[in-house]
């Protein structure tokens, strides 16, 4: 975790941010290679080749072809910490300079301490307001260059990387195989939708308009010179999480989908109804349980719940007994973080 | 006005509705044929061809090439009444029937007695009570095919067409030529989300998920089989009218538009927006001064303000002065309802 004040206008590092999306392609013949042969791989692949194969009872018309995927845990690392959590506690130095009298409020005062233990023990509503005071109050230009800045400069604990190095190279090959097969492909993610947009496009392939996301409102207004401009403003609209998340699918983009990815009780309500469409629907649940490789956790693993990507043996055993394609972390992922 | 009841579940309807987007394709060569010789379609020809061409200063990269447009006055009529409002007023002996016990309460019963004069001065919070009574309480499923079984039957006053054919065949091929040059055309209307999904692809080409408009919440639940379902709820999420365009344009595309089209003061801000961006940008104010093909409105035209589409003599005066596009109706259109 860093709360060093960086340059945060430095307009050179937006370009730096990584190049996910070309610089692994899928090898010719196989779109997903690094799966290991098994059922998750073959449910993927028997998927995509009937729903697109119009001698088939389950084509799909490509118009309809939506495919969403959860973001934390389903596309890149969510553990030790949601790397957006991580920004908002990054942000909260600027904030303080900004309204001085913060600075022995909590939970604003701990967050600046920078004492790592007590910061994890902030409370869900202290948390809330650290990510209100942080992802509002200004400009959505500002806010994209604020994101753009620290994306290109912090680095995670474990393996010293950017965030945005942080995703599942298995994944980037079922984003870009399903693209390549008529699919469009969403984010749908309990994180903020502006956050995720600055990245989506370089490190995916998916762009700003294809992301849900947890959501708040903006303010139109004009600036002195007249000019109209767009503040951000702390009112949430949308909760992406759980029930929200065919709640925000209905509202974005107004289609079922006909394939959803997710790995937390989070993705639960977006799972169920994708596969209660009619036709072919895939649902894949991936499971976490590769503590070398990345991280373990959930009762699956023997592990107890933790704060990010919540995994339940009930959500494990809806999974098994509805018919969801379980991607298991250890099992059938040849790479994790590329 | 029609207030029959009609048998709304009649999965055949769905079909019949227009294909007007095929049925006129822009002749080779000029892809606006509709248009008459002038500034408005001299302005958007050199936008097109500027922002599309590699070599020129003001290209835009494809990902970048959006357009917004409003619906009601920009593509298709508006006048006398919006079609949604028919719509709603149709569904109220649906919902009285239901719920018996509004028959004898206003606005319901007013609307009932079929009074044309009476219904034309219904207040706005009465006209808001109807809309939220019948745009709510359904599944989403359920609201897509009443909607689809009223526009199949349902007939304009005056052409005695379906509303679907009242569009703007100028507009419509605007529409074509700009996603042919690789712009991805979004609707962004005052109306209501879902119901312009319902039609917009067959009428207009844009997909669901290219129709930002104003949009209440629903909830997700479970039918009494354990289906998972969405009900369409009454709470408004976002009011896409004046400042709220370019708000909804935020939250549902993510980009600020390249062109957008409107033609009243629930267009001015979203017309700003646009303007106001780098580069080049096309702002577009169509004039409905026509009352032999269509109708003449506004001060410009030196009648009154009506309850919709309200334009206005500062609207005028702005786009003047700000080098936004005047389309007259009389002047540039060859035709008009198609």
């Amino acid at each position: 975790m860093e709360f060093t004040r960086r340059d945060l206008f430095k307009k050179s590092a937006a370009i730096t941010i990584g190049a996910a999306v070309s610089h692994w392609p899928p090898a010719a013949g196989d779109p997903l290679p690094s799966w290991n042969d098994g059922p998750a791989k073959t449910a993927i692949l028997n998927f995509v080749q009937a729903t697109t194969d119009r001698t088939n009872p389950k084509f799909v018309p490509e118009p309809e072809r939506i495919a969403t995927f959860d973001q934390d845990g389903t596309l890149w690392v969510e553990h030790p910490i949601y790397a957006q959590v991580v920004y908002c506690f990054s942000r909260v130095p600027a904030v303080v300079k900004a309204r001085p009298e913060l600075a022995d409020v909590e939970p604003y005062k701990t967050v600046l301490s920078g004492r790592d233990e007590a910061i994890g023990k902030l409370s869900t509503p202290d948390l809330y307001k650290i990510l209100a005071a942080t992802l509002s109050g200004m400009s959505v230009e500002q806010f994209e260059s604020n994101v753009k800045n620290w994306l290109a400069n912090a680095r995670d604990s474990r393996w010293k990387k950017r965030y945005t190095e942080l995703i599942y190279q298995p994944m980037i090959e079922v984003l870009t195989y399903m693209r390549s097969s008529g699919y469009k492909t969403y984010i749908v993610t309990g994180g903020g939708q502006d956050f995720v947009r600055v990245y989506s496009e370089e490190t995916y392939g998916i762009p700003p308009e294809q992301v849900v996301g947890t959501a708040s409102g903006t303010t139109f207004g004009y600036d002195k010179d007249g000019q109209p401009f767009l503040t951000k403003d702390p009112k949430l609209l949308l909760n992406d999480d759980k029930a929200g998340k065919p709640e925000g699918i209905h509202l974005m983009i107004g289609r079922r989908p006909y394939a959803a990815f997710g790995n937390s009780i989070g993705d639960q309500q977006m799972l169920e109804y994708t596969k209660a469409g009619d036709g072919e629907r895939l649902a894949m649940l991936v499971i976490h349980d590769d503590a070398d490789r990345e991280y373990a956790y959930g009762p699956a693993q023997g592990l107890p719940d933790t704060k990010v990507g919540t995994f339940t043996q009930a959500l494990y055993d809806q999974a098994k007994s509805k018919g969801w394609t379980i991607a298991s972390v250890k099992n059938d992922w040849k790479r994790v973080v590329s």
